[in-house]
């Protein structure tokens, strides 16, 4: 049995990782940590898992963990990461770290979005966990940084297209739409019900620090520098999101010769599915599970594409993604633990 | 392998029902029947079971359901179930029905709350399909009336004060709030989101046709004959269930000490989880489970207990019970392809 | 024009207050305060206001109110209004209090259920502000205490039959549901989109402070002392509050019978409308207005009545009555500024 | 006072005309007509009007509806309305139709999109009914076509830079999100809360029939034939649309020098709102008014800019942008009855 430490067990990523992982047959939580509720068990924090999870909250002591787990799952926010990646590195444990500290190649990058980076040193080695894109990679890797949620839909919805060269890369337009959960469980008042209810609106409009990230992976599909313009907007569901994106084609092929290309790019990739022309994803049919469904329409009016990629924020988008790079690192089957059908109404 | 048939795949407890065997080690759904969708794939209905699902839906012909299937779920509506019943048995297959004809003892009852009932030799030896209550009857049976989902949270929320004797069996009130999956995938107006968004309503009023059975139930409980009054109220989200009831002590309990009246009388119910004192159960941390959650608070100023019952009501309020009483009839675990933890948020 | 000052502008039913006087023919709003927001324009704070509402929010300094302002509307918690109301009253402003600081008679029940009391004094004058059952108090009043939401549904859902003696006072469950805003503006993990969302839960179970307050005007209508059993819950909307009341009847009354009652006691109500036999009052109905809809249905199984009392918590439940009670304070028409009709859907 | 006729009161646009027109001060709703509740008082079918609205809806008899109204308002679906516009504009009658039948000017176009056309020679004389666009032309009118919701946010988003040039014409990409209750009050599945609930998806991808409506009327304010790329998503709320809008700059203007133009454009134009630079709008902010919140970005990084126009879709978008066509008509004050402030929250 691998043995699984989850840093930061209390916030909606976290949570996902207790439920997602004690349901998968080959690992164990050994440890599972929070400032906020150390000593609480679980379950007092998160009904949900009465019946299910015993184990109780610890406060982040790296000795601790090192001491107890093979792997080490970061949920927490991005500058607290960069500094527990290291010890746990040096101990020899293999690290999947959710937030976006290493997730960048180029730190003047990193550092122009966020903030200084204190360990990029380890930027270079980090894998960039999108297992449909990188699986050779991670499966090498000690350190993964996992994806975006925005990124995760947006790189798997293009890829195909950048790998043959069938779009105009300057064209690109990216509009997300969100549920609340991206935001985390904080006490913060745009996240409160009444703010979000019944309400669509941008934010960060063409400013998202998801941009870079997208990019730099968009540039490395297409071997060319690749700029977007990038609108995220926040819809009152919890879980789920859905990105639309618009390109120029460069030919003249039709939905069936996309739709074609795709289902051939990802013959081998278990959670990513094409819908049949003329269908299109629902945030609501991936929910709880790890799926990414992607559908696509040629605008023969305008002569671009429009594709549609949806996941479960939470899961495809955070911590199913990130046990999914754990069954590679582990020499698992990639889907292990992870088949769980969408939860559908 | 149990083989198992799904007559009407495509309402959803149908669905619910083929989320769950999927995943249930021990079965094979060998027959999912739709008239309206008949001759398509399944997960074209369902897009959520893409990757997942790979049947095809067929005509309701009892033929191919006896060729094909060792149990039989009916997803029917009440009064179609009856008519089907009666072949299923005939052909000794162990048949679960999900609707209500088979739930009430008493057939003057059953028609004046529906309609006349042209099975009603089976009533019988219909085990009322509560494992909670009745775990030994149905595993000897042949057919299980599956409960419905408001009498599944009331009688398990009543269950232990009855059997001890503990409230005035005449006071008793029921105020139940449902999502709105409980009214099936139907297209009429009460049902359309703008209908239901954004409000709190009760219906049928005094009027429900649960009340019979959950009094046969608590009557059965309790040795005496008992009259409740039942309010269902609809309320906006897709699933879950709360009944908040209400009854006159007849003695000087705490709180406390009827919580642990309730921690013995479920100490073997897996599914049963009773709350701390102090805390109360919430729809969203049994979402996709088959758990019922029951918290208890005695009111001294008035004499009064309020015990709070919670459920999925597409679990196990329907389709998560039916294959607890599968597993029972069977003779597998009672837990066997149960164990999924709630998806929360 | 009657002057207007709203101290604590920007919670919700702050807002409230200025979308109503905003719209009143009688009323100018000279002063908004929020110590948070000071110096910014309302209309940054709430965009809904934009084109509409043309003020700046001010720290509450008490000379500046008393210059500017007839009539104080306080919307801040309870213990900061009973520092403000004595102020306001000496300088021969009316005031109308929101919070719970002058609801209750009794000092000793307030410092039972809240904290100790520092304006006592002003208890036996303030007038309790329900319109339907004070009106003529309420008219002579310098103080008026504007009911809790819960109240109001209840108080006038059982006024009808506590006058005429109808029901056995020791029987009365009063079940409510109510919507998010009822949380108040304030960034609580418990107020998250995430953490109501798809849910229902009970709150402060046979425990919330609107307890006293409903037994003190209940007793009151009766003539005898009443105690109630009283379970809140929380439902997933923004706006909306639904009390499902049940009692014992003493007699042998219809549902026709009693919905006669209500009507004539209700006849100069212009905001209570009571519901056709066979009818139910739905939140969604009255989304921003001053009504109360009343239904009802005798349970004659049981003997019991179930009184249906749906309002919008914050017009009807704060700042729509507050205005009704300052129309009567000043001699104005009772519908004044009040007459919008529900926003549906 | 103008008396007007409402066809087709029943659905939601018709329940808003009725809810606006009923607080009108220089209207009198006499004809309300519906086939399916003919005969039934108003408030029977919506209970939000009880106490308010006081009118029995009739079968759709031309006849009566010439006798009774100067002007009639047409809330049905199109291919129907084609049907009635000849009847009541030759009867002297103005009328304003709300469906799509008079709105595009070449009937070939029509005939294309939707079927074919029984009364196109009334589609010359039709003024477009977007005041802030077509004021002259909606004031000499005997026959106002109103916009689609779409087109309305789209239309006014993109004004100001067609008029002055300053963006590629053929780089128009639109991405529109709506509440449900723009299907309508129809009892289809697609519309029923558990299948809109927690989801977001696109549909009509590329293929929507408001895509010629926008063309036409951005032709005409560029005076170059558009073709644009449209995709309009449904998002889980009540009312409320966004259209989030990208174009390529020709220039180098800023998102301050742009919002300037904005302002400037629309200076005479009482519910358009342009935000301030960083704010972007929430349909959460115009909820039951009659406003469009317009925001602004610069992508800098890409050359494009991005326009966020919000309305809601019930109001500005149907029903409020109709009673704002017939003020213009009758020479009315044009805010006369549309003054509300959004409901927020």
């Amino acid at each position: 049995m691998i043995r699984a430490a989850i840093i930061g067990a209390t916030g909606y990523t976290g949570l996902e990782l207790v439920r997602i992982l004690s349901a998968h047959p080959g690992v164990t939580i050994t440890v599972a940590t929070s400032r906020q509720y150390e000593g609480r068990p679980l379950h007092k924090v998160f009904p949900s898992l009465s019946g299910s999870v015993d184990i109780v909250c610890q406060s982040p002591s790296p000795e601790r963990v090192i001491g107890a787990a093979d792997v080490v799952f970061l949920a927490v926010p991005h500058q607290t990461a960069m500094t527990q990646v290291p010890v746990f590195l040096q101990a020899d444990k293999k690290v999947i770290d959710l937030s976006a500290d290493f997730r960048l190649k180029d730190v003047r990058v990193y550092e122009k979005w966020y903030q200084p980076h204190s360990a990029s040193e380890y930027l270079a080695e980090a894998a960039y966990g999108l297992p449909e894109i990188h699986a050779a990679a991670i499966r090498k890797a000690r350190l993964v940084a996992n994806p975006g949620c925005y990124p995760t839909t947006v790189i798997l919805g293009l890829a195909p297209l950048l790998k043959k060269g069938l779009i105009d890369n300057k064209s690109i337009v990216v509009d997300s739409k969100t549920g609340v959960s991206g935001a985390g469980r904080s006490a913060v008042l745009s996240s409160l019900f009444c703010e979000v209810h019944e309400d669509v609106k941008a934010y960060k409009v063409a400013a998202h620090r998801h941009t870079p990230e997208m990019e730099q992976e968009l540039s490395l599909l297409s071997g060319e520098e690749i700029a977007i313009t990038f609108t995220p907007h926040l819809v009152p569901m919890g879980r789920g999101m859905l990105s639309t994106i618009y390109a120029d084609l460069k030919g003249q092929q039709t939905t069936g010769d996309l739709i074609s290309e795709y289902e051939e790019f990802y013959n081998q990739a278990p959670f990513v599915k094409i819908c049949a022309e003329g269908a299109y994803p629902q945030t609501a049919h991936v929910k709880g599970s790890n799926y990414c469904f992607i559908g696509l329409k040629v605008d023969e009016r305008t002569g671009r594409v429009i594709i549609l990629s949806a996941i479960d924020n939470l899961v495809k988008g955070a911590s199913g993604q990130a046990v999914q790079n754990m069954n590679l690192m582990f020499g698992l089957e990639e889907t292990t633990g992870l088949k769980g059908i969408p939860l559908f109404p």
